[in-house]
């Protein structure tokens, strides 16, 4: 059984002018990992129609099981991420009842609360509730754009906000629980610090490890300049149908490198659980 | 005349996993945009050499001046990038006899320094001067895998180190100065923050001052939770053949917007500068 596969769309100028750290994108993959999925490939363009719409269908193209999206929900003119998911899909834009409804409700408690007078759908509100045709809203429990589900076949596209808080909490209400009734695999990953040994001493060690550890994946991370004694962190993780499993696999990799290295003049000097 | 045309590939599995948060895209992309050029695309991608072939092809494809690859030059099993650009290009790996010697001149200083009692180019070693054919070794300053630098056809494609110092160092020293040779553009951006008025109403706003400045792009920012009298931050940039020209129209632009912010009821909270 294979885990499910993942790709991360993330759209926004300030991503590729440096303006913006990708947070979400790391926030997305970390969850999904933990919940067990695989995410293959992160994607980061810019707020055009075009650019959104051909990253959606060379995502489908290469084949994956969901496909989540962040950003260009908002009602700016560059926000345009819907407009590039329906192009992709070649599907109309609508006006969702449901979405238009969470979006009045997010302006009435608003006017409620006396911060505005009055609260008219204006063309850039209901921009918010205008989905690709056979979308489904999901409610945003912190701002004002509802994220969007679309079923495409077997792909389950998933759209965004780009505000990390509410990104955050829509993934969390309405998708999380999706990923983990879909859930296959479970992950399992430790870390241990090593110093005394240089990286390119450590690569056959590694090679030997794999070669009597073929179920896990090792990875060395050299943490200072590249000089002789600078720390190494390596990586050791696991996916299993049982998280006991995951975890024996992980433990079993690490001791016999731990042991190697150990002959081979390295120290620990800590270890991190993952 | 328009800007380069760049396009960014991490290679990792730890910035898919969410181990690792991907600064040095983010770090590749405001060097760039602030020396004129124009990142259209990132892409991060596994550690598995289809993969990364994949992506390289895809981006030349899509027609880039300039590709970055950074990640995956190291010695261990895992470091694949090299092999995933010599795939996409169709060129073989071989030995690089300038790389070859950035490697031995590393060690030896090692040796010299005592941390090392021997250093024999070992196959991890030697790997990292085992170069897609018609490369060009660009010296790592720091760590010991060179970069590297390949013409094909029209377009520079440069490979760096995954570690954050020696990506940087090497970017600066080698790559920086071609980039300001065939540099056509100057950048300027300027942000502020407003409050009291929400984005849905500010969005008609943005339209009309940038149908008044069509060579400028303005992107709003919601800074708060959503809610009506969060902050939210303006965006303005341009791009110019001179410095003075593109700084003009985004102090152009951002007068009148901030006068029609005013006029509705809108406050600046604080400026900053690009």
């Amino acid at each position: 059984m294979e885990s499910d596969i993942f790709e991360i769309i993330s759209v926004g100028n300030e991503l590729l002018t440096g303006k913006t750290l990708n947070t979400n994108a790391h926030w997305l993959a970390k969850m999904i990992t933990e919940l067990g999925g695989f995410v293959k490939r992160c994607t980061v363009v810019r707020d055009d129609v075009d650019d959104i719409s051909s990253s959606i269908k060379e995502s489908i193209k290469r084949g994956v099981n969901w496909l989540i999206v962040s950003g260009g929900l908002g009602p700016t003119y560059d926000d345009k991420t819907l407009q590039g998911v329906a192009k992709a899909l070649n599907r109309e834009l609508i006006i969702d009842d449901d979405a238009l409804k969470m979006v009045e409700k997010k302006y009435e408690h608003i006017i409620a609360h006396g911060v505005l007078k009055k609260a008219e759908l204006t063309p850039a509100r209901v921009k918010m509730a205008t989905l690709p045709k056979g979308s489904k809203a999901l409610p945003n429990p912190i701002g004002t754009a509802p994220g969007v589900l679309i079923d495409e076949g077997d792909i389950k596209i998933v759209c965004l906000p780009g505000v990390p808080v509410e990104m955050e909490a829509i993934f969390k209400e309405s998708i999380m629980p999706m990923i983990m009734k879909s859930i296959r695999k479970f992950y399992h990953e430790k870390s241990i610090h090593i110093i005394g040994i240089m990286e390119s001493d450590l690569a056959p060690l590694i090679e030997k490890a794999l070669a009597n550890n073929p179920l896990v994946y090792i990875k060395s991370h050299p943490k200072g300049r590249g000089e002789g004694l600078s720390k190494i962190e390596i990586q050791v993780t696991a996916m299993a149908d049982e998280s006991s499993t995951a975890k024996k696999r992980v433990e079993d990799a690490l001791e016999q490198l731990k042991s190697m290295i150990i002959e081979h003049g390295g120290m620990m000097d800590k270890e991190i659980m993952g």
